[in-house]
């Protein structure tokens, strides 16, 4: 990272080990094998484009994790990781897609070296960045029994510190400022990519009074129009924006990784009556949804309160209403543990960061218009200001 | 996706699927299942932002291979895929991160109505989007053999169309006018993110004369600066740049999902002594590696000749030096087939195109000025036209 400052204090990392090491206990794991870049930066600093080839977080039953990752990025993890050098494991770069041989042959030899390769080894089962194809090398060189840990370390991220509740606020200017200049600039004869454009200059640009820039979303900006956007994870192309369609446009504002997501959706001439119907719809359901985030509710609470004024509405919605956020990395800003929705008994504390989903995918149309909210001691804190409302450019 | 035109002809995806199923029969593989993105749309013409969760095409023995993902991602693949709604499976929301169900039990039944859960089954084993769970469902669900056909489908993908051709020559077309960008704005005092605002903003405008803007590239622009160089995967943060600092920028034009990846590097200030020769070594040795990159020679000779060049100057580089190039989404642009390296004596066919990565990573700074080639029947077609050499601005 150019950036010379670590994002946390050296306390702030030792107490992410302690409980990730509690939970480990508590699982019976003596290893854990962490491959999710977003746990591995959560874990130790570790950023850096790399996750495209195979690298971890070890954590050992004792001492310092060890980060394990091709040689080349080694000079990234130095740069950007809290740990010595010595902890800092590289491979030679003919492990690199390679079908010879397999970069986890040599983190058993690793693990070996320090004893880890024995008892219970916890390892991310289904995670983009833990293949089967590492799973069946580590499984054929260790002596030890694997264990699913899927979203171990995911769950210890849930309760976010007042530094990163800082980070996701910075977030939510940034995503304040996208919306801003969405709402300018989209009008009908603006062509899509032109938009996306301008939806990254907001989402990057110093702010000279506030004192920061942005960073990369996980997700790019999702703006599907008309009937496209009853698909919900449509990118965009070079045509333009026409009258008589509604556009969502799924982004977030990123600082230093952590994330605020936010939609709105822009209807360009008068929107028609089911878009007038979903914004009510939503409204009122976001506003019952606010009142049930509350610590001490479960996430259950919060979707059904929710699927309750939708169906008032007539409007069916089966699936998942909001996810938990904060640190990511592509190809998703959710943090993958909790969901808004039906069966989902979790308890919602005090520092959880949700994304409240609240998007409507019809046959031929879809509506987004959502918060993304801290639960505290009273009321949500609902992290962005941006007027709620569908937005008509007629 | 919201643009109605398909990519390629109907022809054109039935000789993709049938050279598919001649390397399926080479293989004995009854029945794929394809989980890379790049693999599922080159095969059906699939696009959308969904590849964070579990989503697959499958090619059985005969008939047409079906589109299977998350049922509101079902919408994306009727707008994208030219199959028919009935080779179209979405399954239901609730197995979506849940850890109850997977999404591999449903596809199991699936593949059971069709016949084509038996023989052999071939599945991409070192893939990010196929999870060791995946494989473990799958594995515990089917009663056929689970071979490994990672690459299976990437290979098919090495030689390319014409129509192909012309998108990665329009991404040519949009990297220029990024690097062009940069030699404008890049000085001292700019902060990053801000020139990264105008690498996004050159990548994606709408050109009105040539008629057509930009996707978004498998890879965030990367710029690290000075020391921070020597790390290839770093991104940016919102510092300064610098004088006497030398700054590579790692970025590629992206056009339909086609990428042309080519870096350079900015000097501020008056160039070290390192940079100088870095630039000469990687010139001459570049010309070495492109007379070498003819139809009949192998991906060892290139790397040979470039590597010889930079031992002449005392430049010992035991990384790989490209890779091919193409239809991609993140987290990576290259094909993870072919590696330019030594060893590799695949050989070099018309059509075949790869990025001439001829990046230098020191201890303390990092040197990139590269190129994307098509192989020809002549020499090779380099697709961008940016002055090669370390730009310098004193």
């Amino acid at each position: 990272m150019a950036n010379s400052s670590p994002r946390f204090t050296p306390t702030e990392y030792a107490e992410r080990l302690a409980k990730t090491r509690k939970a480990m206990e508590r699982q019976g794991i003596d290893t854990l094998i962490v491959s999710d870049p977003s746990n591995m930066a959560w874990l130790t600093g570790y950023d850096g484009w790399s996750f495209y080839v195979h690298q971890c977080v070890a954590v050992g039953p004792v001492g310092a994790p060890f980060w394990f990752g091709r040689e080349q990025d080694a000079q990234g993890a130095t740069r950007t990781c809290y740990m010595l050098d010595e902890d800092i494991i590289g491979y030679h770069d003919s492990y690199v897609q390679s079908t010879e041989k397999h970069p986890m042959e040599y983190l058993v030899a690793k693990l070996k070296e320090r004893g880890w390769d024995k008892g219970t080894i916890g390892v991310e089962m289904d995670n983009y960045w833990f293949s089967a194809k590492a799973y069946a090398v580590l499984d054929n060189g260790l002596d030890a029994t694997l264990v699913d840990s899927q979203s171990l370390v995911n769950w210890q991220r849930a309760v976010k510190s007042e530094q990163e509740l800082e980070y996701m606020r910075i977030a939510a200017r940034l995503v304040e400022r996208m919306h801003s200049r969405i709402l300018e600039k989209c009008e009908p004869g603006v062509r899509k990519c032109d938009l996306v454009a301008e939806i990254y200059d907001a989402s990057l640009r110093y702010d000279p009074f506030q004192g920061f820039g942005g960073d990369y979303a996980a997700i790019v900006p999702l703006l599907p129009s008309g009937a496209a956007a009853a698909a919900p994870h449509l990118t965009w192309d070079d045509q333009e924006m026409k009258v008589g369609e509604g556009t969502f446009f799924e982004i977030a504002g990123c600082y230093n990784r952590y994330h605020c997501p936010l939609s709105r959706t822009i209807f360009l001439g008068r929107p028609s009556y089911e878009f007038l119907e979903a914004e009510a719809a939503t409204l009122e359901g976001m506003e019952a949804g606010l009142e049930a985030a509350r610590a001490g509710n479960t996430c259950e609470d919060v979707a059904q309160a929710f699927f309750n004024v939708l169906k008032k509405y007539n409007i069916e919605k089966d699936n998942r209403t909001g996810y938990p956020i904060g640190l990511s990395y592509p190809p998703d800003w959710g943090e993958r543990t909790m969901s808004l929705r039906r069966g989902d008994r979790t308890e919602l504390q005090e520092g959880m960061t949700f994304h409240f989903m609240t998007g409507l995918w019809m046959d031929d149309w879809g509506f987004e218009l959502t918060e993304s909210f801290v639960v505290t001691d009273g009321g949500p804190e609902c992290l962005a200001n941006v007027p709620r409302r569908l937005f008509v450019k007629d």
